[in-house]
């Protein structure tokens, strides 16, 4: 077998066998497919796509690249989440204590990465003390006896998708529905789900700018989890503006708080709840989504979501105290209100710009070896349909560096003020199952 | 400017710029764009296709990665020839002293590389003494003197090309018409010509198998030439078997004399005469293709052409005599003649599968470290449309090897009888310029 006989099959559209998609993958991670093979090849997929069963054997053939984790030791069905990514994204803060609150195990892997702010590790340290480094043996003990924990992602899962990933980036060819379909459903599958759910970010801050494109994202992922036995539920929802009203990490750890104590905005409230629901009907707590849903709300209202956050935080080491206080969370030295510079209605919020903005404050890495501010960020005191005088202030720049100019003058841009009110936006749009 | 930009204009069906070809050929010749970008680059333009300006641009790139010759110490119109690959294509030979007879300079350059039997030049050095390493003074004196010469090619010419060529051949990426195109033109631009006659193959001995695509690429090629100023022409001709009866080196010299003299096969010698009569036309010599065939049909009768040829050996210090007596040429220790295994008619002989017999004897290089048995190679004694006898000699391998059961193997399978007489073979289909 010949990797050019197999780029040439792919780039004449014909359906590849698994044999050779293992051939491709194996051979390229031990480094005996040199990358601009694999450029070529991955181009070819690019322009020819790839059937349900390729994109199957494609994910298959990254997750057995490397480890897979053992979570025999976990009782119960472990249901794992997914976020395609997106601006001020604190669900998965929210869902945990919120799935465990129903019995559901939520053994949960996370990974650092760069970004517009850390990920939902790095905004969990931002709490004194919490550790994520927990052994295997914790991390059973703590789902088994509590339903939750988090812990930092293992180092040689998926090493094929990690290092096509890369070459992907500078090849042109990540905007690709399979080759992004296999590379999140093989991390998920390498860290031992046995259910998963989907928020696949939809809009102007997503990576998937239309519901079309999503939907295909969307109907490909859960394809792929149903022929690997994951039962997998995909959801689609809004990212044409930042979600909730904080982004960064202390922020957004205190804007979860107030979900899961019932005082939160609306549409993470609804996005978490959502995706909360599937957990526990994929998790066998529930038969029916609406059935949940209501339950779920319940147990906000009645406080039990808090306590589990706070059981959540204390059984991690963190200090459980800053739930009542959340004024114990690291502050910035600096918060630069910006003002509307006309009345009107918010008519628009770029995502994208609020995110660079955020990492400019230095509340997210641009390399490896970037600290996080926990205290930097941004408070959106205005979101789209908001209306707003000349000279109010509509969002907050939080940041501990006294050179935050780049980020003000590019915050400027991400606000758009119109004298007509826009249009209401929908905060899901659909379900794919 | 970025790499990953270009190639996603390109990979998204957009025009590029001169500015922005220019960057990536020279980005890649100086090894400052790495090659899984380039193969990334060259799969989307696999794809989609260049504008007659990109290949224009592309072509001119490539010129201008390296040296340029020049010949403007030659008097005339300097008509360069180029064909696009076939088994037992020996028409430069004939095409040389014929269109000098008619005072039209021919300066020609050529390379060895690896192929089913050794190059023009590889052929000509099959004959005793002939010199193909000329210096450019001795070159351009020999044009002058006797409007004819041939030497090996400059090393500096079109090093992104090169680069390039050996990339697209391990990234599935050869097959591209633009590609080609460019590859084919910016070389005899290179080679200083101020006009060009194409002879692109068509045929299961081609690389271009059927004629829209032979179409296709030659009137690329006849494009870029006149976009870039040079009057170009390309004829279509038949590749559904070898040209003539021999394919290897010093036999398709034997071959070449035949012609010359007016005895040579009506395939071989239809091709030469037409390709010489656009040279002669497109060199000044004549207003019409249909007078400058006809004159030159006579140049072969009169003798003239036969006398030019030993003229060309005798001025490059080769020994002219083996025009009168051929077989002073290199001749085999073995030679094996292959017999019908049945009567009928002669269907099909895969040209492809005598190239690599023909390699396999001897005649070609495989690597470039290989030398050539001037010796070796394949006489057809029998052609497509022939009758044959069960036990008739079909065709004779030549070589100097003892072991020659493999090339003995492959030829079995390179003839087709058949109870059914064929239809005619077209020698030429089609006129493009």
């Amino acid at each position: 077998m010949l990797a050019i006989e197999i780029i040439e099959k792919k780039k004449n559209g014909l359906q590849l066998t698994k044999h050779e998609i293992d051939f491709m993958v194996e051979g390229y991670t031990k480094g005996l497919i040199p990358d601009y093979q694999m450029s070529a090849f991955l181009m070819s997929i690019y322009f020819q796509g790839m059937t349900k069963e390729e994109t199957s054997n494609l994910t298959l053939a990254y997750v057995n690249s490397g480890d897979r984790v053992d979570l025999s030791a976990i009782n119960g069905i472990k249901v794992d989440k997914h976020s395609t990514g997106g601006v001020g994204d604190k669900i998965s803060l929210i869902v945990i204590p919120l799935v465990a609150s129903v019995g559901v195990p939520v053994a949960k892997m996370s990974g650092r990465g760069l970004g517009h702010t850390g990920g939902t590790i790095d905004k969990l340290e931002s709490i004194e003390g919490f550790r994520i480094e927990l052994s295997e043996e914790e991390f059973n003990y703590n789902v088994n006896s509590y339903k939750m924990a988090i812990t930092g992602q293992s180092a040689n899962l998926v090493p094929a998708d990690k290092k096509t990933y890369a070459l992907r980036d500078v090849t042109a060819t990540v905007n690709s529905i399979p080759l992004i379909a296999s590379s999140v459903m093989s991390k998920k599958i390498a860290s031992g789900a046995d259910a998963i759910v989907l928020d696949v970010k939809v809009g102007s801050g997503a990576f998937m700018k239309s519901i079309e494109q999503a939907k295909e994202l969307a109907q490909t992922m859960v394809d792929i989890g149903n022929s690997l036995n994951r039962k997998t539920v995909a959801i689609l929802s809004n990212m044409n503006q930042p979600l909730g009203k904080e982004v960064g990490n202390a922020n957004e750890i205190k804007e979860a708080i107030k979900v899961l104590k019932g005082e939160g905005e609306v549409d993470e409230t609804t996005v978490a709840l959502t995706i909360a629901s599937y957990m526990a009907v994929l998790g066998g707590a529930f038969n029916e989504f609406d059935i949940a849903y209501e339950k779920l709300e319940n147990i906000i209202k009645s406080g039990e979501a808090i306590d589990k956050f706070k059981e959540l935080i204390k059984i991690q080491g963190g200090n459980p105290e800053i739930v009542d206080h959340p004024n114990r969370l690291p502050k910035p030295k600096y918060s630069i209100e910006i003002k509307a510079n006309k009345s009107g209605y918010i008519y628009n919020i770029y995502a994208e710009i609020i995110g660079i903005s955020a990492m400019l404050l230095g509340a997210g890495r641009r390399t490896k070896e970037d600290k996080i501010d926990y205290a930097a960020g941004i408070t959106l005191n205005k979101k789209i349909g908001d209306k707003v005088s000349i000279g109010e202030t509509i969002c907050i720049l939080h940041t501990n560096k006294e050179d935050y100019n780049e980020a003000l003058e590019r915050i400027l841009e991400a606000y758009i003020i119109s004298d007509n009110q826009p249009a209401r936006e929908q905060f899901i749009y659909e379900i794919i199952k």
